[in-house]
């Protein structure tokens, strides 16, 4: 069963591994556990619904509890502390277009607030209800979860919004077809919400960002319903793809996604190798991004995050005797672990592989080969998970990411870890580590991870949390970032999307939200932070 | 000089040859021309402009003329004949953002109609005067063309928006750089303009289209400038570039383009081949596109085309020959040319190159090679030449183009070219021919190629167009194909756009065009046909 309070199928428990448990001791010091709130206890504190009874809207209290939050830190804070915040009036799960249409006249005509739902894995604060007079609709599209029609010919697959990612790929392999989209949160997360959060998966070097997926579909907004058709390619005039992209459920919510598909590849391997330094690997990895060898995948952790994933990964002989083999061949206390995907046609992943080996051991890297990308396909999804096993030692970890120009790329980084090193507060040591993992020939996304000790309340904990994240934040925006490279905007990061999008830029997208929607009933506060301007 | 009646620099001229005139006249019957206005006549029907004096607008006659009409079959008719309808009351050619501010702001401070104009090659009337009571003020972004500034890490060149292509490749040329847009209006036209209209290049399957190309820049618009910052990718909302991408003047002015290039490749050469048959080409350039091998160009032309084409060539004695080796090996008079560009290392390039030999005779297809695709290398700009060629004795030649996904495509395509046939009147023939130049996994472009005889007067011949021009469109939507590929909407599509856009679409694009220009000062009637709407 999927937790309430947390991520993914309770079945699934990585727990942290000793070695591992030692190491943050010995870059934090011990920590202690916050107390878990109980599912029961805050069922309990569910208020009575606002809405209206509706055949197709299920207003009991669990279920209610289970669409509150998203996965953001905030979030988990929330549902752990059982401090909820607002809840959902209800919940629908319509099963077609027809009923979320009908959902959302229903709603719209009664000043409810709407709140589209995919799989309610945001880290940004994007299906959280916000306090106010309005009852709070959460309309998921979790029943919508089929593949609707596969043309194979122009390799286009048409799905139900609602659709997971392991349900979007079981759903295809059958017939021989691969989506090919693999963001972390790919368990729960939906082909629809990939959309309206303009998502981005691990192989998006092969198979593009979900932008380039993205063939067209269906779209209920208050005015009428939106039909995108599939073209391949179009001048004519600007492209409303790209406008219901990113929409976080402000225009409307999505029902249909038709997307663009490939047949399985015939082979793939990731492999690892490793760079002396960080100077050195993003060179080389700008380099091969910039050559534009048909890779799948490639990213580079800088130094602490290669020790901390070496630490983490057990097998401390294995390891111990790796770094000595490594120091020997020149990769030694600064290396940095380079992770690529080689995935098509035999003979040209040959030729692929053969051409990364020569540009690596050029610039003086070493290839270990397949089994360390072993090691990290068996756990590409595993990471949401980890939260759980830091949280028992009394340990938050949380993420943040960007995306900025190869000229910006070190700087960014290197200002982006101190913001949150100078930030927990109290004299608080901060674990910070980091990787380039969706690369381009203009630049790079950054993705920073962070481990800080639990406060002794949830409340300075949150506290801590939110100064780290401002700072982060604003250095993010200070150094030409984006405020989000594959999270979002949600919520929390929209105080920030004035710097990307400039007044002009604002100013568009509020009066796309105010023509589509005039009295602001679907997910306010989403994208722009102040409805009322 | 440029010609002030047709298409390109007056000192370049490539008649029709004999062997052309006499196919023609075989197909389509003997034809006389009509006779052309001169310059000075129609200088001397210019109207007194309607603009007060300003220091930076030129109010001449001729300067005028040579911007009211662009490249459309009805724009060199009325050129031709001399009855040009509208003119601008003025012309400005601003050097600097800040002059277009001025420019923008006097204007509209004066209920003055607004065109910006870029090399004025549009062939869907985008540039265009039309009648009312307001002034028209036509604003080029000639002078504004320079690279502003190259950042080679990260890949991005900074143009001022006026510069036409080979200002662009020159002036990155120099430093080792391409952007590798090639339209065939490249000679004029420009990247301001290839992004207002979504531009396509010949070779667009390894640079890609302009929408991959433009990363961000800067658009005087009535309500202040809009500045779009240059950032890898983001999920951080809609993309404020999407909408600029075609909005061909209705959102505002494009004063600078921030582009993604790419180093000049190592190795380039264009190829061709035939296949026996249009099914079998189809089949091949389909699975190659879908191979997703990184060819910097495929194109493939029906048996029609590849007949006119040889016929076309010159060279009676040779091309002779090659029709009787390419009958002996199977490709016979159902033949179809295909073209591709192998562009890159030149490693890559030589086993891409023997990956497409296999497909091709695996196909039962035959290589020629490099002889016939340096041919079409260098006369790759001179089609919009052609049309002087033809008029001169008495024909006339225009095109239109879609895309549709592979599933429609022989459908499409079939039904585009009976659309002509049939539409031409007075028991008219007209020679259609057609080919594949922009080759996706999803689909394909479609470009038809029509020449008719003129009829005895230019209104007649005007009519003649029209009514086929509007049985082509009506084909195009109705087998589900955008109403441009690569031409853009103009005027002259605008009343196809609801098609592909929707009724919701359309209201989307409608709800931009009036919150930025709530008074419909720039550009009116372009992609909206009807802006009282």
């Amino acid at each position: 069963m999927r937790r309430w309070n947390g991520w993914g199928d309770s079945a699934n428990d990585y727990p942290l591994k000793p070695s591992g448990l030692t190491f943050l001791q010995s870059r934090l010091g011990k920590a202690s556990p916050l107390q878990d709130a109980e599912l029961a206890a805050v069922v309990a504190k569910v208020p009575k619904s606002r809405l209206h009874a509706h055949p197709l809207i299920d207003t009991s209290p669990e279920i209610r509890v289970r669409h509150a939050r998203g996965q953001s830190l905030p979030d988990w804070l929330a549902m752990r502390s059982g401090d909820v915040g607002h809840f959902p009036d209800g919940v629908a799960e319509p099963e077609t277009s027809q009923q979320v249409r009908e959902l959302l006249d229903w709603a719209i005509g009664q000043e409810i607030i709407v709140i589209p739902y995919g799989g309610g894995t945001s880290v940004a604060g994007h299906i959280n209800p916000q306090g106010g007079d309005k009852p709070v609709l959460t309309l998921s599209l979790a029943r919508m979860n089929s593949l609707i029609d596969l043309d194979k010919e122009s390799q286009i697959a048409t799905f139900g919004a609602g659709t997971p990612g392991p349900l979007v790929e079981q759903q295809l392999k059958g017939k021989g077809y691969t989506l090919g989209h693999f963001p972390q949160s790919w368990e729960l997360s939906t082909v629809g919400g990939w959309v309206a959060s303009r998502s981005s998966g691990q192989q998006s070097m092969r198979y593009g960002r979900i932008e380039q997926m993205f063939a067209g579909g269906k779209v209920e907004t208050p005015r009428g319903t939106l039909e995108i058709p599939a073209i391949p390619a179009s001048s004519a005039g600007p492209d409303i793809r790209e406008i219901v992209l990113g929409s976080e459920g402000r225009l409307g919510v999505i029902t249909e996604v038709k997307v663009r598909v490939t047949p399985l590849p015939e082979t793939e391997t990731f492999q690892v190798a490793f760079a002396p330094n960080w100077d050195v690997a993003v060179e080389l990895v700008r380099g091969l991004t910039q050559s534009r060898l048909p890779l799948s995948m490639l990213r580079v952790s800088n130094p602490e995050e290669t020790r901390t994933h070496l630490m983490l990964a057990g097998h401390e002989k294995m390891v111990s005797l790796l770094h000595r083999y490594l120091a020997v061949r020149g990769c030694g206390d600064r290396k940095c672990m380079i992770t690529f995907g080689v995935t098509g046609e035999r003979s040209q992943s040959r030729q692929m592989l053969a051409s990364c080996k020569r540009r690596i051991r050029a610039a003086g890297g070493v290839m270990i080969g397949e089994l360390l990308g072993k090691k990290w396909e068996e756990s590409r999804f595993r990471s949401p998970y980890l939260r759980h096993g830091l949280w028992e030692h009394g340990y938050v970890v949380d993420t943040f990411e960007t995306a900025v120009n190869w000229k910006q790329v070190t700087s960014a980084m290197t200002a982006m870890e101190q913001a949150v090193r100078d930030n927990a507060g109290d004299g608080e040591e901060v674990h910070v580590f980091t990787h380039l993992s969706h690369l381009y020939p203009q630049g790079s996304s950054i993705y920073t991870t962070y481990v800080f000790r639990c406060s002794d309340s949830y409340e300075k904990t949150l506290k801590r949390w939110q100064t780290m994240k401002k700072a982060a934040s604003d250095t993010v925006v200070a150094h030409g970032g984006t405020i989000s490279h594959q999270h979002g905007v949600g919520r929390d990061h929209a105080p920030w999307l004035k710097h990307e999008k400039g007044a002009q830029g604002m100013q568009i997208i509020k009066d796309l939200v105010h023509a589509m929607d005039p009295r602001q009933q679907l997910n306010p506060g989403c994208l722009l932070q102040d409805d009322q301007d």
